[in-house]
Formats: structure tokens, C-alpha cells, sequence
């Protein structure tokens, strides 16, 4: 079977003109899906996060990262690479937490926030400029100082002042490209949310509780950007690990 | 206008059972596109290897790195993080290489090498999944690796070799997990090329000229898989810089 995606394009805006009654599915839905990860971990709650927006119900699966668990049988079963998280929808396993947001986004793309920019290959490639963008150009230095200021002393080691100054001194540098694309659109890619912002929150609800909040104050579309992705209802519920992540454990 | 992915998927298997007559264009094409990069850049090699599995015609432009040309305007205002390649199809400007890649791999899913999986959203998560991996698992280790052994020497400079012995350590462990893997399937993600196998392909090469190759020798299915993609016609013509790049210029 091979597809083509001009004609796919075309047959499904006349499938949508079939469909009068469209209508967007909202209530909780389980199809028994299973988040093997940690809440915590900036990873899972990038999954959580999109569960979450998209209203399907799940079971957490809390892994170990302190023991080790993630490097050792079972769990490697489910990622050779020994990582979290870990998301199964019945035989299908998938692990690298952007590929699971994809999944689900694609899956569920008629219910809630629609998450994808799907009107065209132009579009569609406009977001996947900025999922890259994060993946590539943000991702690696705000990665590494939430590690640092906020990841490390949890752990009781000591953060290191001039790691931090490094990726803050390329972290600018990003979000100057940021406040002037912000100045176009209300997020990243279009005027709706979409992964590409999504895939920022992990790092950036971090980084507000560190001194680096700094560089997102310093612009204010990017603050403005900031509060609004933050302030989701969605994203408030990720990080309520009591409730959406303990609170969702069968075990 | 919201998309809806289940019907997209059954309509299209629909359409290609009203194209009887379904044909693989062959030809190549010329659409215009233009690449601005360096033949030598292995981002640039990743957005070529594309186009030449398609049979698509592009006119390269040559952006000189050693000046900084890519660090000023008008290249600025191409890819604001200046770095190379950039695509250009008319009015779409995309940067950052394999959001480029995937692309084109689906406006031209119809011609040449397939290179997606399409098949259902399961075969296209594990497609990206595998291209999650390269970029994250594979690409980090790999990319130092080949900066420090092909790249460095170039511009005078010395390679360090206590950076080479750390990167190679973790390329190992990534590289028993593609070891496994390829003793299910021909190729990464299935029993065809696909995007992921390719976007390996320039950190690959660079690095079968260096002492890393052994690597890849010490592991008989990664061994096959290497020389099975290094061999394609397409990659060969990517990496002839002389006729598929500097021959392709056009001012």
C-alpha cells in the first residue's frame, strides 16, 4: 500500500465537509494506555501533558530513577536504551518522549486542543521547523541548567556557576530569536497552541524556580508566552503529581 | 478546518484504490528548490541524500563558513540561528535539516524512495521513534566524534583524544542496541530505508574515514547495515560534491 499525501490532503477536507455534525469529543476517554516513567522527570511530564490536553485517561507506573530501575530488567525490556519514559497502547511500546506526543496527537486528533497544524505540508512543516527548534537550538541548554540549578541539588550535589553561565550566555541568544518570532504569532509556530510549545514546558516550568527566570523576564513576549503556556489547565494538572500522577498509580 | 487522522487513513487507502492505474514517477523533476549550505556539512548532505532518492533537481548555493557568511545577513534572515541548510520552495523558507527532510519525504511521497512508513499511526510512530533515536541516542555521540576526527584536522586544529574516548564508550552502548535491532529487521525502523536509516548517514560517513570505523566493524549486522545504506546510488551521488553540489550551482 503506498500513500499519497496530495491526494490525502484533498480527500480529507472533503471527508470533513461529509461529516456536517463535526463534533469535538470531550469527555475522558480510557483506552487503557500506560505511562511507565517518573513525575518528576521533564520527559514524562511532556507525555503527561499531552494526555492531559487531549483528555484520555492513563496508568502511571512509577520507575525507580534513584535505584536504578530504569537501567536494569524489566524496564530495559521496554527501552533498550534505558530511559523514561516508556508509553504502551496494547502491543505497541514507544519510547523518546516526542515521538509520543506525536503519536498521540495523530491518534487523537479530533479530540481536544488540536495540538497539530495540519492544513497543508506547508504548515506541517512549519511545525516541524519548531519541534526541531526546541529539540536542537533550546532543548540543550535549557536541558542542561534546569540539571544543574534544579535537578542537582535535589540530589545533593553542588551546581556548577559556570556551566550555568555558558548555557545562559546561548540560552539568550535563543530566546532573542524568540521574542522577535513572538512578535508575529501568538505561539511559536501559529496563533494556536501546538507541541512545539508544548515540548518547551518541562524545561521552562523548571527554570522559573531557578535564577535563570531572569531571561524570560527580560522579554516580554516571551514572558507573555511563557504565563500563557504555563497557566494551561492542562499543563497546572502535570505538574499536580499527587493527583495525575500518584493519583492514577493501580499498583 | 480540523483534520481528522482515522478517516485520513481509511480515505486514503480508499483514493489509492481509485488510482488503478497508480504509476511511480521516475523522472526527475525540476520544482525550483534551492539549497543553501555546504557540500561538506553533514546537515546539508542529509537534506541532498533526500532530494536524490526523489529524482528531484535543486540549485545549490554555496554559503562559505570559514567567512561567517551563515553568521550574518542576508543569510540571518534565511535561518535566524544561522546555521546551514536552508531549503527554499517557493515562499517556504525551512531550516534545521531533517524538519527539511521529512518534508519533502511527504509533498513527494509518491515518487522514488518511499523513505516513510505510512502505513497506520503505529508504523509511522516507530518511524519516528527511530528518527528520535538517531537525533538523540545516536547523533550527540556521533556528531563529536566525527567534529573531533574529520572536521578539526580540516581547520588545523587537534583532535582530543580523551573527548574521542568517552564519545566512542557511549556510541558503543547506542551500538549494541542498533545490533539487536538489526537482527530483526534489514534496516532500523523495517525491512525498508526509511528517513531514519538516512538521516544516520552523513555522521556515518565521515566516520568510516577515521578510527571509530572499528566500531561499526566489531558488529556484523550494524557492519552490513552500513555498508548496505553507504552503498546507495543516492548516497553516493550526495557525497560527490564535484557533480551533485558545485555542478548544481548556478551563479
Amino acid at each position: 500500500m503506498r500513500y499519497t499525501s496530495h491526494l490525502l490532503m484533498n480527500w480529507t477536507k472533503k471527508v470533513y465537509r461529509l461529516v456536517p455534525n463535526w463534533k469535538r469529543e470531550t469527555e475522558v476517554k480510557n483506552l487503557g494506555y500506560k505511562v511507565h516513567g517518573n513525575p518528576f522527570s521533564t520527559s514524562t511530564r511532556r507525555v503527561l501533558a499531552v494526555l492531559l490536553e487531549k483528555g484520555l485517561s492513563y496508568e502511571s507506573i512509577t520507575v525507580d530513577l534513584k535505584s536504578g530501575e530504569h537501567k536494569t530488567e524489566p524496564f530495559l525490556s521496554l527501552n533498550p536504551f534505558g530511559q523514561i519514559p516508556v508509553f504502551v497502547d496494547g502491543n505497541i511500546k514507544l519510547h523518546e518522549s516526542r515521538a509520543i506526543t506525536q503519536y498521540i496527537a495523530y491518534v487523537h486528533s479530533t479530540r481536544g486542543t488540536q495540538l497539530l497544524y495540519l492544513q497543508s505540508h506547508e504548515t506541517m512543516a512549519i511545525l516541524t521547523v519548531w519541534m526541531e527548534i526546541e529539540a536542537h537550538q533550546f532543548d540543550p541548554f535549557a536541558s542542561k541548567l534546569t540539571w544543574e540549578q534544579a535537578i542537582k541539588p535535589i540530589y545533593g550535589l553542588e551546581t556548577d556557576q559556570v556551566v550555568v553561565k555558558e548555557n545562559e550566555a546561548n540560552l539568550e541568544k535563543v530566546l532573542d530569536i524568540y521574542e522577535k518570532r513572538l512578535g508575529k504569532y501568538r505561539f511559536l509556530v501559529c496563533n494556536t497552541f501546538t507541541l512545539a510549545d508544548l515540548h518547551h514546558l518541562p524545561n521552562i516550568q523548571y527554570l522559573l524556580g531557578t535564577p535563570t527566570k531572569r531571561l524570560f523576564e527580560d522579554r516580554p513576549k516571551v514572558l507573555k508566552w511563557v504565563g500563557e503556556i504555563t497557566g494551561r489547565e492542562a499543563w497546572k494538572m502535570a505538574c499536580d503529581h499527587e493527583k495525575y500522577w500518584f493519583g492514577k498509580q493501580t499498583k
